[in-house]
């Protein structure tokens, strides 16, 4: 009977999925879709590998569904839709793995334990994330479930690149720099050496663009620096996200303008970066469609600081043989690469601008020092591939 | 009659000073020193240009001299080493212009009233320095003053290396990256095309490495990017300052560790950076000669966030065509110098060891493409020349 990988991200008030077939070496992808608004008015949809509706279903406004409810509805989906298939197992995206977690683990009890002692470094997902898996392993015991972690691959990362200039009674509690976004980065640094071999033998950038914005040189495959911090708010600005700030911002906040951590947290989660810059909108391709003058100020400020921590990586790489353009933004906004590329210039970067309008793959100048590519990320694709392996090989 | 200009340099607890004396073209150093401890036990000291003592008083242990003693003790110690000279003004280091101050300016009621608005952008510096300018004015009402702002020579920066991606709201309210340390950088760019003048034509990047550190990239002498923000806390690590610091590491000081904002402030400010990694010390001549593994480790973190920092802000240079040391590190701690140098090979930086252990001038190779020079800076003499250039010209 043929095999199903669920893939699992379970965020604050939504489910996102994706199933796989399992074939004998491959995953395909056959469904995928979310639940939205579970404690609101949940919305359900599910779409087939192209994209196509499968099934959509709509709650009405205040149903709790919540997240039980959500994985139950998912599970009779997946029954309904899944004749001859019989689930094999579960990989949930779950945010945090401190500093241990290297690579993906196999879920135990000891190991949910140990993953709820990093709730305090990521209270706004971790939690969410580790309910799911509890939820799955209530309902089905001997079901296999995978944790995939989001700073994982970064723990390769040399010690100054992860530290902080904090005493050590701070940073022993685990203040230091994570990196995030790390399932995406492992996903391009696992097809790069087929895309362009010198690159992944080398030192290449990789600019994860989308609604959250982080960037990872990559030496050898391997993370040696990220511009995410402690947090998913460091680095980058983002949609609503601010970026790197100077901490001396927050003490004014708090010190002159009153605000607590709730209203600081707030703005520079939700308030801040291209939508607070701009004051019309998170969206990228709206601002990039924008005459308005904040809006075009908010993508020069963007494109500035990719440009300014390409310079920052490419330092701790010791050099720039390569840059990958993935996710949303990355992978669908020309202008955006454009502007970058341009501002990479001194570092040999240049740009096809036909290629470029194309979305690449090759977007660099056939005499370009260095190539740069465009390159979509697959989260969930790594997620299910780190599952199956870590089935295959028998608990310990 | 001939003249002296008075430099002050006004802090919570200290007055530095320096006196020149005015040639025809040039300002002659002739005293030097400090009072500290103004509210606790206050000594007095004073040196000639060569750094011979020429005076040394102590106070009793709880003598509450204050800032107007201060002031007061200094006029007359100058007015009894002053026989024939008369003094002609006095010029103020002031930590903030706010945005408008692109330039020194001469004290007026009104330029005191516009600082004392930036008072909140720096509580723990701008109201002492404008303490100072008020207690002078009120005993020499007829003294001209000037103020030299460590903010002035960055605002030629371009909008976007100055920006938070923050809303409006806040950043209205002059919630941007200021820079610090301009009067040194000033002075650099003031000095460099004699020492090279394709450097100072060119893109340089300056590493003002002291008790306080932070980096400044000029294109042809202009401040084009630095690494301090909106306040003097952000970017490298210092002496006891952390440097860039996540945001959410605020957030997770005040909501897990239950810290305040008082404590926040003593955490970034006075027990991090270089003291916070190693506990050890501050001072990078005790962590150089340490053995202890965090000694060792706070001295890595430093020199690979310069080594960062360099490759940032030659992305803002668009290419990077010198370097330059200065500041009590950066003009005396060659294995600092070295290790920077070393991991900025990638840019085309190299290091003459033999050179270096001199403290140069020039300690990059001969056949290096970038050339690297150790030029000590002098922010008071900068203010000197300001003040001087200022009273020449008519008041308005």
């Amino acid at each position: 009977m043929a095999e199903i990988i669920l893939v699992l991200n379970a965020g604050s008030s939504s489910l996102k999925y994706c199933a796989y077939d399992v074939h004998d070496d491959a995953l395909r992808l056959v469904l995928r879709g979310s639940i939205e608004g579970l404690y609101t008015a949940p919305a359900f949809r599910a779409a087939d590998a192209a994209g196509a509706e499968v099934e959509a279903r709509q709650w009405d406004a205040g149903t709790q569904l919540g997240h039980e409810g959500a994985i139950a509805y998912l599970a009779d989906f997946l029954r309904g839709h899944g004749e001859g298939h019989t689930l094999a197992a579960v990989g949930h995206r779950v945010v945090h793995g401190g500093v241990r977690f290297t690579q993906p683990a196999r879920v135990t009890e000891a190991l949910l334990a140990e993953l709820d002692t990093l709730c305090p470094l990521a209270p706004l997902h971790q939690p969410h994330n580790l309910k799911a898996i509890r939820i799955l392993a209530e309902r089905r015991p001997g079901l296999p479930q995978v944790a995939c972690f989001d700073t994982a691959f970064h723990r390769a990362q040399p010690e100054v690149a992860q530290a902080f200039a904090l005493p050590v009674e701070i940073t022993g509690r685990g203040v230091r720099r994570y990196g995030f976004h790390g399932l995406s980065y492992e996903y391009i640094a696992s097809v790069l050496p087929r895309i362009d071999a010198a690159a992944a033998a080398g030192r290449t950038v990789v600019a994860h663009l989308g609604n959250g914005s982080s960037m990872c040189a990559l030496v050898a495959g391997r993370s040696v620096a990220s511009t995410m911090g402690f947090t998913a708010v460091d680095g980058l600005p983002m949609g609503t996200r601010c970026g790197s700030l100077d901490p001396g911002v927050i003490l004014y906040l708090i010190g002159e303008l009153g605000m607590d951590a709730g209203a600081i947290e707030d703005l520079i989660y939700r308030k801040s970066g291209l939508l607070g810059m701009s004051g019309v909108s998170s969206d990228m391709r709206a601002l990039l469609a924008s005459d308005d003058a904040r809006a075009r100020f908010a993508v020069e400020v963007y494109t500035y600081r990719i440009a300014r921590e390409l310079g920052s990586l490419a330092a701790a790489a010791q050099g720039l043989d390569a840059l990958v353009f993935t996710a949303g933004i990355g992978e669908h906004a020309a202008p955006v690469r454009e502007r970058v590329c341009r501002q990479a210039a001194w570092l040999g970067v240049s740009i096809d601008a036909a290629a470029n309008a194309r979305n690449g793959p090759k977007i660099s100048e056939v005499s370009g020092r260095v190539p740069v590519w465009v390159i979509p990320t697959d989260e969930e694709l790594m997620i299910a591939r780190h599952t199956r392996e870590i089935i295959a090989t028998p608990a310990p």
